[in-house]
């Protein structure tokens, strides 16, 4: 297989986003657009990838190096069209050997199987490949003119015949080249259009002048969707997660409600664990066997132990860390913690910058109180211990294996193991003062007149 | 353009929605069905509004009487038809020299555009005008007969030909006509016919004989959708929320799950706002730009300033007032209270009549105790406060610009600026008295006998 | 009528499910799918229910086992097909006078209608009722071939012509014999073929043969749809929340998204019921009239009186009753308890193992304090008590009637009726000690270098 040079282009302005943000930036399964294509074409085998971006786009710039190494940037100051844009990429293929790939960083969904068979024809002889779709509906795109293989034209719709407009394929402007051909051909696109912008696509028409070889595949028109304006975006998305969510089922994960859950590009989940309906992953979960995920969480950067049970109304983030069998219940957020094997919190609390051993109950209501306003300390738990309900943890603080904090306690230095730790006032009753204190609300109340 | 009266009938009984609620009362986007429509007769330019209520439907002329001035209420006290129904609002048509458009309040999402596009036909000339549409099955439903732009007769469907039953084109009810048309057809409408009711849609045969220009035009069907079952409401709902989160997709929000937000009929959203899945807009929101919302917000009647982040699992209502910047995190309900800009409150907090300054942090589960049984007390929080961790504020209370409460306190009196606020018992630790608790739990269990 | 005897084949294996837990007790509508079978052969009338269940499948006996009396548990220790599987149960049916039908343990939709359907052919002359269906492909399913209202054969795609593929009525493999007839044909169903097996269907034409009356009738698809991997599974849950949602709708219950309201096999509404979106009902749910559930609520076991409301952000279960009137509000969580008429806990509690009164108040952030690691323990709350915000309640506890508790107390003691009880310590007020605490917390930041 010859070596493959990826440019992607990622220079729109994107004005029908209206968004201060660029295009490609917008997200979908929580990976910005442009991260996506990356990702696609790292997967295909791309032993480089360029990345042409529009003015001031640093933040794309950014984004797309986060990926690896290889990683070229260009910038398009004017946006004079795909041909104006792969030209900046020059440096990188003026010397290539290989191929090359045009890929779009408003095409998200594009999938590394589509990069693959049009390397794959290129390897076997064809100088470019071009990849069409079949939309529901073709009208205002360019149709691709096809002829036993071969791909004569790609006839733009104000220029097809009648005859021509009804052909159902059309062209989703991705394309590959032999490198060598890319090169013959790159200059002599011309900007002699109605627009005055150089398009990639005339490079078909070029090279079967030349009498090269000009081949077309066909992508399922889910994948090779753009993203233009915001509608289509939550397009992307729904595909994104329809995807997603027939991989996990087809792999033995429950989904009760597949069109609640929704994941992110990089959510990892284990045999036999079932998922209610309304649960959100971000970014960067990690899912064992046997768990279950009860309705209404929303848990990232996460790593869940083998037959823990979640939720429901649990908040799980921040680069938690839950061992085997814990229990997180009702309204308990999670951050940046470890939870032994066994443990559990089951109700209204905030575990933050914690570290909890096994076995250890986490009574209702417990508050780490892990900020002073400047720095986020550490709360300590060992095995086995029981803190009571209603506890304020004080950080930094350690509570040792075995203890127990009485309900309702404010613990504010370490408790040594096997230990209670006692921080409540006495309670004192003052026989007959609630019909005193109702007649005291009643009379503010007069006194304020309403 | 002439004057323009709305008649809204509203005197349904609406027996299918098997409700104690009059059917034009329920909601729609959190509007009352006749709501909507006495909107649309608004924005269309109505200068008065007659609504036809039925019998004991006070609640439904309140609510008509809401949306302004220049409405007329009156009875229909049988239910003999729409016919019948128009003829109760005679004293407002009685001496109208503009035009006379009839809606109906179970048709709530009829949009102005339709209404105006009525009366410039009887601007331009016509006596009457019929709004059709087409239905996916116009089966049962009358059929518009027309010929060279005008509209000859409705043909019920147990009446029609063959031939006529093939025609698409189903009548809507909706109708308009010049006010002397209306005066002059609408006491000969007979309800002589198997029913013994007036039918409106006579008017269409009555004037035709009298030589009279009857036109029509067409709707959406999604537009003139009846709602006379609660299945029928649940679509009219889906569609109210497909418009309006298209809307606000072009406009510049990201919805990453379009289908799973659900905004109110006044809902205000400003540019690149982001809205995470499973988000519920009640009545009175209005969010400026830059705000990102996550997943499992319930918010109404509040305003949210630039750049904030809410949730996940916020819970904001009751007039809350939140300053730029703000960050509310997850289980914090706000109710009635204002916060400063670049305030914090993240986690498990209840915030009630509540003033907070601007850069003052409010720690994990704080409560203002707001409720002595009776009255509603204020709490007053300075700029730059630290509220530590799991406060108890006891309202009536101030606390001053700079201060800062120790966790786990109970604060009841006020604290001067820059004071440090304690109020909570002293730590006790009773080494090994951890086994023993455990050992008389046990033996209370083994006493239970279970 | 005559007799009916139910065997259930429930024996699959279901690889494609990928799970340890056999397939037919994953569950739709929070029932497992054995478990909606039997309840269809029960409400059918069966006097007798066989379940055939796979070797090692204690687990699917048991469930099958829970629904009743009549209940035989036969084993197939050898997957040797459908006619292998009725023949284990020959016990039941050996001397059966009435009439069999058979049914699948992995079509959990087939409903009641459709059995009795079979039931009355059989008893007007039919010797086998096969259950027929139109699938929206019928591509690689056995064909119904049909004349005169008789069954002629059943035809597997492979075998079958041109012609018979393009029969649209597929076998549903559900099927009612006299039971003479089973009886008589049973033992002479052959393993002559490419798989080795016993198939039911064959007995069509056995019994043709023997110039038997062979029926048929028509189910509709989405009723026989089976379940053989989680995808399947995910669209049986579909339609069963389907058909439950459209029954709400139309008994009066507003869902204002149906799509995002989850119902158990036995959720029960009453009339005027409002439920806000994404809402979920785990099994063991009765609702009286005119509640209110709004958005983000996850009920079960669960007995909600008359007019409460309830949410948003509410979990309810554990066998928890709540009288008329009571209001329970965001982030609040009620497990095995009972709540008086009109009480109200508004916010961020929760209440375990209580027993609470009538016109009681319970504050924000209350938490019933009901485990000592051990045992749970009753918190008893009267009539008319405000529990001031923030509490611990420590159980075993009795407040009184008409007692007060004061903001932020932890109660360890019984309180007298009328009675105000605290337990808090009192503020202490440190001017200028913020700015120490500050400038501290700051060295402190400086000193971790960070």
């Amino acid at each position: 297989m010859a070596e493959l040079l990826s440019i992607i282009l990622a220079a729109g302005e994107g004005t029908r986003m209206r968004s201060a943000l660029p295009k490609v930036l917008h997200k979908v399964g929580g990976l910005p657009m442009v991260g996506h294509v990356m990702r696609t074409a790292l997967k295909a085998g791309s032993t480089d990838i360029c990345v042409v971006v529009g003015p001031n786009h640093e933040a794309v710039a950014a984004e797309a190096a986060r990926h690896g190494a290889g990683i070229h940037i260009f910038s398009q100051l004017e946006r004079l069209g795909t041909g104006h844009a792969v030209r900046q990429a020059r440096d990188a293929f003026a010397n290539a050997s290989g191929n090359v790939v045009v890929l779009y960083a408003d095409n998200p969904l594009v999938s590394s199987g589509t990069v693959q068979a049009i390397t794959s024809r290129l390897d076997d002889g064809a100088d470019i490949v071009v990849v069409g779709y079949r939309p529901a509906d073709p009208t205002n795109l360019g149709r691709l003119l096809t002829q036993d293989g071969r791909l004569l034209a790609i006839r733009e719709h104000r220029d097809a015949s009648e005859e021509e407009r009804r052909i159902g394929l059309a062209n989703s402007g991705i394309i590959g080249f032999r490198a060598e051909a890319l090169r013959a051909i790159i200059d002599r696109i011309s900007n002699k259009n109605a627009k005055g912008e150089y398009y990639l696509t005339d490079a078909v028409e070029l090279a079967n002048g030349d009498g090269r070889r000009v081949e077309f595949i066909e992508a399922d028109p889910a994948e090779v969707m753009g993203v233009d304006d915001r509608s289509r975006l939550a397009a992307a998305e729904a595909q994104f997660q329809t995807l997603r969510r027939e991989d996990f089922l087809q792999s033995g994960v429950t989904l009760r409600d597949p069109q609640s859950v929704w994941f992110s590009w990089d959510t990892q989940i284990g045999r036999d664990v079932t998922i209610f309906p309304n649960v959100v992953f971000g970014p960067g979960v990690k899912i064992a066997d046997n768990v279950e995920i009860r309705a209404f969480c929303d848990i990232e950067e996460a790593v869940i132990g083998e037959g823990a049970s979640i939720g429901p109304f649990a908040r799980i983030r921040g680069g938690a860390e839950l061992g085997p069998e814990v229990h997180l219940g009702n309204f308990v957020e999670v951050k940046k913690s470890r939870i032994g094997a066994g443990s559990k919190a089951g109700h209204l609390s905030y575990l933050g910058d914690a570290e909890i051993g096994a076995g250890t109950n986490i009574g209702a209501g417990t508050i780490t109180c892990n900020y002073d306003g400047v720095n986020k300390d550490k709360t300590i738990i060992g095995d086995n211990v029981f803190i009571g309900s209603h506890a304020s943890l004080v950080a930094p603080v350690t509570i040792g294996d075995g203890a127990y904090t009485a309900s309702g306690s404010v613990i504010t230095e370490d408790v040594p193991e096997d230990a209670l730790a006692l921080g409540r006032a006495r309670q004192e009753n003052k026989p007959g003062y609630a019909s005193r204190l109702r007649e005291r609300a009643l009379a503010k109340k007069a006194a304020r007149g309403k």
